[in-house]
């Protein structure tokens, strides 16, 4: 695979070429500048604000303000009319570098306790920025060097929300300002554009609107609830993964969801990553305090050793390819969660290869290639591989440099191999071992994570697992973790994003739906429904209803193929198709609408 | 359904009607007598041996001893032949009730410290069983009236064990002798026979032998992990009743094996079945003071219920059916658990129908009807079916007593509709509602709940759910719970014992073997490898031993259906046949053999 195909947008329409704040500098000194203006005009119109906080963020920048009026949105035209002025007003932006003394000397001059407590935590040197000689606050920069460099039409405010000052909620409560600054007026239109396509295909949205999952309040935040039309994807995606795995030599197991704290002992996970796990179901104090009892797993590799090392294995038997959809939890900051792409509770696509040193290499790209040919399928194109390496000076890392330097080794064999165009993210690896991680980048440029192979010399040692080699001897395999989906919940919301809730047909929980336009024409349209139900096409019947309202129905809920029966499709043995993908397509006969949709769902492709 | 249909022993060579001791007078004396006997003669040959309980159980007695000699398996023998004498001698079996201090007295005079621990346990009257005057224990009875009523011939010592006094193993360690006694010698032999059935059978030995699944210590107790083989068919069963629930109008669903325990709180699993509940993830020690955080879903009702409650559901949306292969966790007693069959995580095939009263009768029978074929497909017929009511004195329910009185009744209805034989069990209903019961009688005649339908009007109420009926107004809808494996842990174990590990084709992991008898034979039976796996049969090759080796592998791994390939085949295009359900049935076309197989795997029948 060629990096440059792979970083292909999925649909151009859609993919605008933005720059990140964190890669432009130039952006920075905008958004600071922007936010310190925003500042300003907030004080001259509301003179008993005090302004706390104002950091650039991924597309913009937000200030927090101590101010006994609320702001509303009407304040927000204001304030952005009073920036304008201050933009014209062409104000030089000077910085000027104080001593701690001098600093909090000004600050008290002009009566803001905020910034003294900021200044408490400032690192030498310290600057202010001058806007002119009017306004001044603590900041470190970069800025622009005059007021008059902002473009007015590149600027927008967009929102109000509370905070807290320093996130405490015991401490004060504050207003927050978000707004938005770029370059030139042409990206602020592609960003709105942009913020307008997230909210249309917010899969949250559209998980509720298409009747998905849900979340409910006494299950607890986090944790999805999959409805029977969800239920439908998840289970279509986990068979076309199932029937990929079986070609390719993986078998499946089943294991718990829980084990003795003990197991995760050995595996490292609780001295390196009780953190993120659920809380110790211990059975009375005693056992809670010497930490025994049960965990829920965070993890399915531990229970996978478990059934590699419940026989003496003889090289004969690998490589041994262990697969389960496995449901793990971790314990996510609820703060952090986001409908499915952060959940507490997710099911990975997972699977543990236990090799020979010599078969490594091989196994190593057939993972590759699996998953790559898993995103066609799936039509996922835009996303770049990262080699997620340990940071050597870290400590929450298990295992031997020798370790680490193997597998590391055997990863970046692998994508020069397969001369994949990559990059490193150092401190991204797994605790107990390196990762390839396909990183996919949604409609808003955010990226998550997808798809995952990792090389493992370490859960082999810890568990001392071993297999009889040719010669009699015995040797210690190298294991494979890898996950091309990464879960199903983080695929599926980002599928829905991606697809703006339109699915293909071979993934869409009901792919047909049959419209007789009078009650006369029900009986045919039962009939081809059966018809497509012997093929296992998940089709139904809408009726009782005018067309104009079936039609809009199914729309809504985003079938992808509409069967329109009236008088002249009975006559003809027909059907009058609209398709999501391709509008109206005129009537076509029953048997070839059959053959049709066969052809598309088996080949991942539309009607 | 008749029920002495539904009596019927599958096997008639494995089924021997032998009485209970707990449903039998008789058997009772002749077990209190015997023990009275061994325990007589065990103290004539070791004079230091200190009795202390001797109770019968379900096929015999046992009794404690201490005594500083280890009894060897030959002792027994020693101890049977002293028995005989004893019996020989017709000695008279004496009950005398005496007072309290009049047992302490006698009890001190022989100088047997346990029984003054057993006497304070006792509640008057106080009674001792003599044997002629030699011998007499403190004992409730009953008893024969002389040693020569007993058959020596039907009596004998089975297998020495340890144990600790009050079953406490900080007390003293003791000798266990379990022993059994019969009315006829012909009942001895027919336990006998039993026994050494269920040993072959054995569902945790053959589990190992056929490498079903395992257990893992650090993992912990009662929780399987499922090896490639058990886990194809656990699948097979799942993909079986999908298959069923879908022509049938069930949607699958899938939640989480977690909840805050709010939501138990509501439904009333927190304070009615918290015993049997893992204990609390909480996340510091207040919030386990106050009983906050997450648990382990014991039941799946409540998801369901979420998902119902998430939208306002129109009586056009009921009989809504939601199911779930839905994995629960059980915190049994670790003394309990065993195989299969006692476990503490298990996935039950769960169902929730929410209906209308009106559909309530309907539905129910609908529901019987399902677990019927299903285990009509599974052979299993050795089942009896149980009311399972609740115990009206008993604070152990919720609900009101109109709301049990309904449910009871709509059971009630059922079985007599049906016509089906039934016996009452109450006390034996869920805490909040009544069961339907299919009670499974296995070779060693344990009985084990595998399905079981259930009728609430109770969780509807707690969960204030609701449908907007035909009228406009609002109501409450009636739940049936249902489950027609009840699990598939314990089908499976069942079912291992059942086939004494000989599954029908349909559910065998491996379902072919091709033998080769030369390298020479292998492309070919390659070949017919890759055409059966091309139709979905799991077929595999196994060669590079003499033919010999190669049968008794299969055997041993109770492959349903074995071919071997000689020059002969490969000439004809054929396959020489061995199955284990008919023995050798010679030489086959290929094409025939593929058409049988096919058959027989879509019949749920043999080759």
């Amino acid at each position: 695979m060629s990096s440059s195909e792979s970083m292909n947008a999925p649909e151009e329409s859609v993919k605008i070429e933005l720059p990140r704040t964190s890669e432009s500098e130039q952006l920075k000194k905008i958004r600071h500048t922007t936010s310190h203006v925003m500042a300003m005009a907030v004080q001259k119109l509301f003179p008993k604000a005090q302004v706390t906080i104002g950091p650039w963020i991924e597309n913009g920048f937000y200030y927090d303000f101590d101010c006994p009026e609320p702001f509303t949105e009407k304040d927000l035209k204001a304030i952005k009319k009073e920036m304008i002025k201050i933009i014209n007003r062409k104000l030089p932006v000077i910085r000027e570098e104080v001593s701690r003394e001098e600093a909090q000397r000004r600050i008290e001059e002009i009566n803001e306790p905020y910034k003294l407590e900021i200044l408490a935590g400032l690192i030498e040197p310290i600057t202010l920025y001058h806007l002119g000689d009017e306004w001044w606050d603590l900041c470190a920069g970069p800025h622009l060097d005059n007021t008059s460099e902002l473009n007015g039409r590149a600027i927008e405010l967009e929102s109000l929300a509370g905070a807290y000052w320093r996130g405490d909620e015991t401490k004060a409560q504050l207003q927050r300002i978000y707004g938005t600054a770029w370059e030139t007026p042409e990206q602020l239109a592609a960003y709105k554009h942009r913020k307008e396509e997230a909210l249309r295909r917010d899969h949250r949205k559209l998980g509720k609107e298409l009747g998905l999952f849900i979340f409910a309040d006494p299950v607890g935040p986090g944790l999805p609830l999959w409805t029977p039309k969800g239920t439908i994807v998840r289970s279509i995606l986990e068979d076309f993964l199932k029937k990929e795995q079986v070609k390719r030599g993986y078998q499946q197991v089943v294991t718990p969801h829980i084990a003795r704290v003990d197991l995760f002992k050995i595996s490292g996970h609780w001295p390196y990553y009780k953190d993120d796990m659920f809380p110790l179901m211990a059975e009375d104090e005693e056992a809670a305090e010497s930490q025994q009892g049960f965990v829920l797993k965070p993890m399915n590799c531990p229970f996978h050793i478990q059934i590699y090392k419940s026989e003496l294995r003889s090289y004969r038997e690998l490589p041994m390819r262990l697969a389960e959809f496995g449901t793990v939890y971790r314990y996510e900051k609820s703060g952090e969660l986001g409908g499915l792409t952060r959940v507490r509770g997710f099911t990975q696509d997972d699977s543990h290869l236990f090799v020979t040193p010599e078969q490594l290499d091989q196994e190593f790209l057939n993972v590759v290639d699996l998953t790559l040919s898993v995103f066609k399928s799936l039509q996922l194109k835009n996303f770049r591989v990262r080699l997620s390496f340990r940071d050597p000076e870290s400590d929450k890392y298990i295992g031997s440099d020798e370790a680490w330097e193997k597998s590391q080794g055997a990863i970046r064999r692998a994508v020069e191999t397969l001369g994949m165009n990559y990059f490193e993210g150092i401190g991204e690896a797994a605790f107990y071992g390196p990762k390839l991680d396909f990183i996919f980048q949604d409609v808003l440029d955010r990226e998550w994570q997808l798809g995952t192979v990792q090389v493992d010399y370490n859960l082999p040692e810890r568990f001392d697992l071993q297999y009889v080699a040719e010669d009699g001897t015995r040797q210690r395999p190298v294991m494979i973790h890898r996950a091309p989906f990464g879960s199903l919940e983080r695929l599926i919301g980002i599928l829905i994003e991606q697809y703006a809730g339109d699915f293909p047909i071979w993934l869409a929980p009901i792919q047909v739906r049959l419209l007789p336009v009078s009650e006369e024409f029900l009986p045919f349209a039962k009939e081809v429904e059966a018809r497509m139900k012997a093929l296992n096409i998940r089709a139904e019947v809408e009726s009782s209803e005018r067309l104009g309202k079936l039609i809009r129905n199914a729309e809504k809920d985003k079938i992808p193929v509409m069967c329109v029966v009236g008088a002249k499709e009975v006559e003809a043995n027909s059907l009058n198709i609209r398709t999501r993908a391709s509008g109206e397509l005129g009537s076509i006969s029953v048997d070839e609408v059959l053959g049709r949709l066969q052809a598309a769902i088996s080949s991942y492709g539309d009607f």
